[in-house]
């Protein structure tokens, strides 16, 4: 679809578009997804001998260490699904990579969970120290918020849809969201805690930046209130279900394709699902989630298919 | 001015309340906007006992620990010189405060700064450890883009300024912003700086945000370019003479009224205008920098006194 459509210039006809992409395998979208933001990310940050280096650096660093970029492909596929252009939410999908390491960076600095390795590197503080890591962190925070609310690459969105959806992630990530469940894990840490507060911790941490996603892909493309709805439960379900499935990785994963530390969440003293549910009851109610999810998409069409291959990918997925 | 505007309701008389207002003095127009700004806080931060509590206490401590609210007051300010009202503004006012306290939380951690007194209280690192203290600023920082882009309390101003206010705001702060003159100013500790540095860190570090808070409040109330232009040349001119004070005022202020520790400039090796300049020639450029930033409000009526008087104040304070 990529292809054709940058032949064609336009999307000349969305329908054929659509049905091309719905039989694409999820890996394939996955693949195209992630070209398009890595190639985002390149023009977007500042980069190279932008002044003071160090800084640029270190942003580069780790925004360009690797990952899925799972977060910005749901932006897209979560516009697509209701007729939107991945293109034109593009630079916002970027954003939300640039706030997912953020995220990554403070997490890992030594104050926080003192992770060595990250996508199969040496953290950001490592490489840079710890003053510059948390700066790093800070400025890509502030970078995605520069880029969310810049009409540049966006021209085709309303104001007040940019808005709502800058606003949407925004509170997302704040201590009522994403933050609140970054101090309530530090705080769990080392004490026994119950599977509420368990699932309090990804819903909070990991979840809300999921789901928070895929709503903003939705406001973006103006979906209407039923859709947007359904986008949130959809969201709010394979939120939980990925960090179900990376609960299960660190136990059973492979340390090089993870490119993370296997077993560190039981060195950390870290609750976790299987620790509390056990492995197979753990992929079991992951794949459950997954499947109620995919139930919420129902009044969709084919367009949100990339949604649903993406969710499935969640609980297949090895790495 | 401000109980005038409380019983009347409405501003039935702009003039007549500008007539007021540029015949108060700036300590009074200070004092009534600090208080309109501490209340503005205590509505627009999760508090209490909102769960996690303790990011909310970190969040609340450094921001309710006093401060003289200039940033936010300019943001008013600038919103009045251009004929807007600053209730209106009054959200994205005690958002720059958050923005603001975000910067000394994260620059007063042991990784950076280093420093263990701030107005007057021990920092927030020290009272309640260095993971939730890199989490308030995180959390702080993203408080300030909840508020700024949440329609509630600027229901009058057009989604597009909001948006043009934010962008201008977020760019005030990233990597070849503030953070910018962060990074340099870490960089050049120890070492022999020029005076071009010194003057880049100035500006970056400190400039930027007051800079972004005048032309903030005159993009929100749809300032048009040449006032736009003013507003930005004074902005540059009294942020840069902010800084210079606030070196003299490490050297020669008092320490509990300034509530930080008289001497850390010295004491950490950075550079200071009094240590390249000398005391006498750093008051005086400041000075001139004041006297030029009020020149490029020519073209401003006495609804820009206020502007002007705190400009003023700049150069004349002591804390």
């Amino acid at each position: 679809m990529l292809v054709f459509c940058e032949i064609s210039g336009t999307i000349r006809n969305l329908n054929n578009c659509l049905i091309l992409l719905s039989s694409l395998s999820a890996s394939q979208y996955l693949l195209e997804g992630k070209k398009l933001i890595d190639e985002g990310i390149v023009s977007l940050l500042p980069q190279g001998k932008v002044y003071p280096e160090s800084i640029h650096e270190a942003m580069s660093y780790s925004l360009l260490a690797g990952g899925k970029r799972l977060r910005p492909i749901l932006v897209m596929a979560a516009s697509e699904a209701v007729g939107g252009d991945r293109h034109s939410v593009l630079p916002f999908a970027v954003a939300a990579e640039m706030i997912h390491t953020y995220t990554l960076i403070h997490d890992d600095l030594p104050a926080l969970d003192n992770d060595d390795l990250r996508r199969g590197k040496p953290t950001n503080h490592k490489v840079f120290g710890e003053a510059i890591a948390i700066l790093a962190g800070d400025a890509l925070l502030t970078q995605a918020f520069i880029i969310m609310t810049r009409a540049v690459g966006m021209e085709n969105i309303q104001p007040d849809c940019i808005l709502k959806a800058t606003h949407e992630m925004a509170c997302a990530l704040g201590s009522t969201g994403m933050i609140g469940g970054q101090v309530v894990d530090l705080e769990s840490e080392g004490k026994p805690i119950t599977k509420e507060t368990l699932e309090y911790i990804h819903i909070y941490k990991t979840g809300f930046l999921i789901r928070a996603c895929i709503r903003c892909g939705g406001i973006l493309s103006q979906a209407n209130a039923s859709q947007l709805s359904s986008l949130s439960r959809f969201g709010a379900h394979i939120g939980l279900a990925f960090q179900i499935i990376d609960d299960v990785l660190d136990v059973t994963g492979d340390q090089e394709r993870l490119g993370k530390d296997i077993g560190s969440d039981l060195t950390k003293d870290k609750a976790t699902y299987p620790a509390l549910y056990g492995l197979e009851e753990s992929k079991r109610k992951a794949e459950e989630l997954v499947g109620d999810g995919i139930d919420c998409l129902k009044e969709f069409d084919g367009r949100a298919d990339p949604l649903r291959e993406i969710a499935r990918f969640f609980v297949q997925r090895t790495f």
